[in-house]
């Protein structure tokens, strides 16, 4: 490895707050923290299967910032990257969720206005940054979240595209934090500058306003703005505790779609950070293998195995991920349990 | 509004102790607490959809009747006649409660002998209150505990009619508190009196000892003894996790029978009070729209609902429950999430 | 009784979440949850004495606020004044807090500001509220909040006393929230219409910079300002579990002072709030016996029984609170257990 | 050993629910469960230091019962005299627990009456079980119950009287179930069947009524009465966090006194259960060998142990017991931890 | 009975460590424990149906071996052959314990190397034991731990069957403890010994290597080793959530098979000891109804209830257990709920 | 800076496992799950000051070696030469912990037999490390756990010796690992190789086997050995939750001692791993202030502040630590809470 990290990801990290298991949050008298974030849940993911990652953000300095520096660390990201807001009004973003159950829904509360990550500015990242990167990898959410973010995603994007990374980005598209149309101008707009791109199957329909077979759909984006590798997913909600999970991958260099069976009814004990975990499994298959339909196995298990889990950032290790693509691959007989 | 209160309920309101999950009681060492009586139930689901209630009943001096009292508070129940009992033996009634996991069952244990509501005197009841209801409603629990309560129930019905307020009431048929001889007598004899009743597709054949067909059956409530609105729940017990639930209603001003595709596969995170759920949704359907079908819907969510969250009062609030009888009927795509 | 309340208060609700025991916030998964805020604490306190209490403040239409809402009202709490903020960006202000264990003190973090209750407006209170107040309570922390409640807070103490309220305003000075010199003139400006003013001994020397002895200090707010009862609170921090407390109160009417001996060793479980309980006692006092050194007797035992349990405000029942203030007051053998 | 049991008591066991730590009864959503009663917890005691022991009770047949056998199993009580009342209406008597911080005390709600113990009759107890016992031991609290089990509680110190065993008796005066009259005559009335006789030097004064020196109202009960050994608990109640304690023993045969220095600043941790356990390190003790001073020093080791950990029945085990007992004894440096 | 106990069964007894529900034990600050072991499984579930049971291992002479101790008496279990290991480095075994959710697996992680039992002697174990038992019962694990252990459990086996029990064998093959081959040639080396027999039916393929029609392999061990009974246990893993479950009986001296319709979508809890519940079930039926189907009926059940309780042993009544049978086997409506 | 590392520490990371505050751990059903070893708890307070540090150790290759590492991580220790055992019967080392209240002592049981560290060997770890270090630390226990470790740790010590890096060493002396004379042979055999060197008081008089005044003992380890520093700390045991702490210094160049005020009664929340933070205050203090009386302070302070959280790595920040030390020492008021 030439560069420092595999990987380098940015945007914001937020605390997590859930009421437990069924309860409600309007009734609960206590709170399960933890942490997430998009960005940081794909570096967390990708250094469970070995890639050397970090993140950047900024948090403030105080004991909810130790918490969350604390888990990502933990996860085997390096916080080198983690800047610390003194600012007497620091603070941390914050979201509030609450499970579902059918026919109740899950039920997500932002509460992130004015984070230190909001007022991040270009300046605070040092320079020295865009050299220690193979892949950087952002999303839509650090593009939408206000106007000082969007520039400063865009500008973060070109300057390690200048230094030589390659750009990994995942729409992520939130309606609660821009319209369609602005989604589809931004993304648009730095669609050149990906090399890796993900979109889900709806995502392509809906927010990029595609139309037709999605196979052409996803070619189109290499063919018109030259990204390398496409990776769609495609997930199944059958009720909020149960999903099925694949997606699709277009490589533009061999011009081929990748695909496998879906893994059907996945037990959803957590479903945030599935997508997440995706990219994460992607990009260090990526990292490790430099094999796109490896790669898309290993995104597709670990946005699987995510579900399983609670929190927002995937817990695994390359072994148990190993074992399940290669059980979900087999025809043999199951084992019930590991022993 | 004329009256104080659109909905005035009576009965019993007990500590329910449960095992936390899947644990045995035999083997917990400790209890899950919360408060919950078919009456206050009512009572506290109708205040969600902005019915004003109130709620009489009698509860120790005591810590135990503080936590209970605190309890009706927070669900939006005034609670100024609910009685404190100050003798040296005043107790609150108790029930125990086992989640069930196919093939075992769910499990209740009663404790509420000698409680101080089993005691209440109609003298005990300040004689204002009857003239804050526009409905009163109770249940067959209170007619059935004991002699006292058989009597002070039925006086209390005699009493609001004659102030002016509908009479709602609702069978409820518990094997382990009479016979369904001594059921069916009672309710007969009351049913003069019933403006709303609800009584399950199962009661109208074992309890009430119907024949024929449903919509006969809830038909002749009205034919035979003036009922206004007759409500009947079907509940499909696929296993202890999963239910289907939906009702008919019978409107005898219109001669018209009302009802909607059943709520499939629900999540049962705890069933208790679903029943009871479903008679506040309808009463506070009926009070804020006046439309039986409305009301029917109401019921149907929040009986719904009531199953997806624990306790025995449904916790939820009018957006959520309005937003889910909307997917229901909707037939477009669902959101995967409230974000 | 002739107006509709004993006691209205206006102020801030917040949530409050704290890391279980001793653990760290910085490593703790869990939060404990619990609502408070000084005006509402007060109310709380005082409805324990049978007073009948409202509170004015803002809250988010989400589930936060639900979870307030319930709070408040558990408490006894009318929550008719209780506005619902229906933007998108309502935000429940929070405080983080991590108890202390000598040397190690106790933290708060505050993450407050671009609440809904920051935003209120005197528009948004209903006219109507200013003529149920017998007495009406504020405190220095909805001053100092930013220039809106200033001048809001201001508007609502002189409206209430136009309406014929008494004016009950504690200090509670805060220096993260504005400089001493700031909290002196804000409070000079409206100590004319203060009726009981309660300000602890420190903050007379401190805050508001007085100086000699403090009977002579004390004393001074009725003769320069017109206050007719002045509460000055005298805690000694022994460490983070043990505090001695009590207080005096100087009656300009009868132009005496009224004390007690301290309650001494005092085990502190969650000390948040007992500033509050303080007052909650004395107005509880006030409103139900209007004699001075009782409604000490109250204030005293209130702070006192609030160090014994957690949460911002004191759980406790009338009997308890009357049976602590006659054991203290007593020389015969003490009991060891209610039982 | 010539009897099957060296020791066998009779008594009722009640479910204790406390909330947890420091939370109000009145304000938790979880109880603690344990389970205890006076007579039991000796038994479970005195097996820790080896003696053979049995309990006669009755327990409702249902889950409640099964958790009560499984606890007293658990303490290695034999529980073949453990009856199950499979009556309808059958009940564990329960006692509601609040911990206490000063200036607050500690709270007890008894929930007992119509317990399936408290109908217990003469005619439920095997006959066989008056050949079991070297010891049999009871208490106050069995006596004031009701009529019933005073005869039945009279009767059975008889009956064990002559089929050999030695009557232990455990004056435990509790002012909530009779007066001190009807107290000190039932004691009174039976003094002349017990050979060991416990006594609080507090309910030497009061409950009994006696007067003068200590010693010599402990040695009346060997004169007056025939009692072989007389012991008599000393503890002070420093606050509910900090208690002292020891006791005197008379032994009639030697006409002597033992006594030894008090165990100082014991941590309480729950104290409930204290006396209990100081009659079950006597009993134990005089068990195994058979010397009044070593009895004594271990029941106010177990006395002291007891208070340090949760629940009703001390647990411990022998070595620590004696570790305990050796190192107040000894005068050399102390360690800080066993390690 | 002419022998002290019906079930004297061997094996070691493990501490199992497991993170609380869908958490990772990577990841969580918490271990939920339990007491379990295979042979002390059975001996505890039969004892539930009323036999008298007696369990020999080794335990370490500390707190955890007393936390064992505990639990074994809680179930009912005799202990006078629990022996103490006094020895320095006496340890207790662990087993570590993560659930499933599909397509993770449930995994287990032994440490059980150099424990208590591990080094236990026959020397250890008093000779009057052997006269004790109607039935002695252990499986593949205690002979597949060590070489000491398979000495020692082939010795018991053959001290029991001289005087006069019955020998009860699971064989429970363990991949992680020795190969097929080592495990088929000490089975078959105790086959001749053995007169009820439990092999499940993948078992009788895979480990005991036979070939051909289920029923002429379980006829096999009959008419070729002497076996009076076999049990084949039949178990659908559906998902980690969700199994089938069934099992056939041979009855040599009849010549007759049995069987019964399979539990489906039995909802796991905790499927650990599901196997071992199995084997109490059957041995408990034939103790106290020696009749073949009537055991498989309620092994079946057993097997079935233990997969929805939490803990390696069963946790249910007799009544249940038998109301589960009946139900299963009754055509009639199911009722919703135990009240 | 020059090395990679300014502090890098070599020894056993235990798990700890304590049931839950007061409970016992034969009685309680949890176990509370922490990281901790003596030389990683030094390397992890040392990283609070802003050194940079790592550890050395090897751990087993399965999630308790994966929830360990993640521990390290967090609390910014680097991982990278954190070895992995994937041998089969690779284990995590345990002990087992239970807290104190007076009279009943905390009590620890080792299971750390056979762990993966215990057969670490030195060809195990990379050559590069010794090039890392400015300081190597280590401590007593790693040379008495056996004879491998004996060796092992001495030939890190001379290795990082010969590299250039300072050498510290604690001798945290543990009687049930060796002898005292086992002990004071090893440590004697090492101490030319010391440069700082920690012995509690008692240590030095005890398992050093010295006489006479403190300072001399203190002074010979430098005169006798060439020790540069020598630091010995003064714990007073109040009881199992009051403790008084603090040190001396002796600087060797300087030829001075050092030393301050004790903090009093530390509220004790968890005393395990006082010692250890001491050593990493000071460590840090002399990394970042070359100062021996600056190093000592934060040495005492961190030992105190260790004692107030939960867990053997103590958590605090360097603003925290600073503003205890300053209050320490300053004689103005105290604030109540950092708010």
């Amino acid at each position: 490895m030439e560069k420092k990290y595999n990987l380098v990801t940015f945007g914001e990290v937020m605390m997590r707050l859930s009421s437990p298991s069924a309860s409600r949050v309007a009734e609960s008298d206590v709170f399960n923290k933890c942490a997430g974030g998009s960005e940081l849940n794909v570096a967390a993911g990708a250094s469970i299967l070995g890639a050397k990652t970090a993140f950047i953000t900024s948090i403030p300095d105080n004991f909810n910032g130790s918490y969350v520096r604390g888990k990502i660390r933990e996860k085997g990201v390096f916080d080198e990257y983690v800047l610390t807001d003194e600012s007497d009004d620091a603070r941390l973003g914050i979201y509030y969720y609450e499970f579902g159950a059918s026919p109740k829904k899950p039920t997500v509360v932002y509460d992130r206005n004015a984070s230190s990550f909001s007022k991040i500015s270009l300046d605070d990242i040092p320079e020295e940054v865009f050299d220690t990167a193979e892949i950087f990898h952002t999303c839509g959410i650090s593009l939408a979240l206000n106007k000082n973010l969007n520039s400063v995603t865009k500008a973060l994007i070109r300057k390690f595209k200048e230094h030589g990374a390659l750009i990994s980005f995942d729409c992520n598209f939130r309606a609660n934090l821009w319209s369609v149309e602005e989604a589809r101008a931004a993304v648009t707009e730095i669609l050149p500058l990906i090399d890796i791109f993900f979109v889900s199957e709806e995502t392509n329909y809906h927010m990029m306003g595609r139309t037709g077979e999605l196979e052409d759909i996803m070619k189109s984006y290499s063919s018109d703005y030259g990204v390398s590798l496409v990776f769609t997913t495609q997930r199944k909600v059958k009720s909020p505790k149960t999903h099925d999970f694949t997606s699709i991958a277009y490589d533009a260099a061999a011009d081929k779609f990748f695909t496998e069976k879906p893994y059907l009814d996945i037990d959803i004990v957590d479903r945030v950070g599935s997508g997440d975990a995706y990219c994460s499994g992607v990009l260090g298959g990526l990292i490790k293998h430099s094999d796109t339909l490896t790669a898309l196995q290993y995104g597709n298990a670990a946005a699987a195995i995510k579900c399983t889990v609670p929190g927002d950032m995937i817990s695994t290790d390359k072994r148990e991920l190993e074992s399940i693509i290669k059980e979900h691959n087999s025809d043999g007989p199951k084992r019930e349990m590991n022993r």
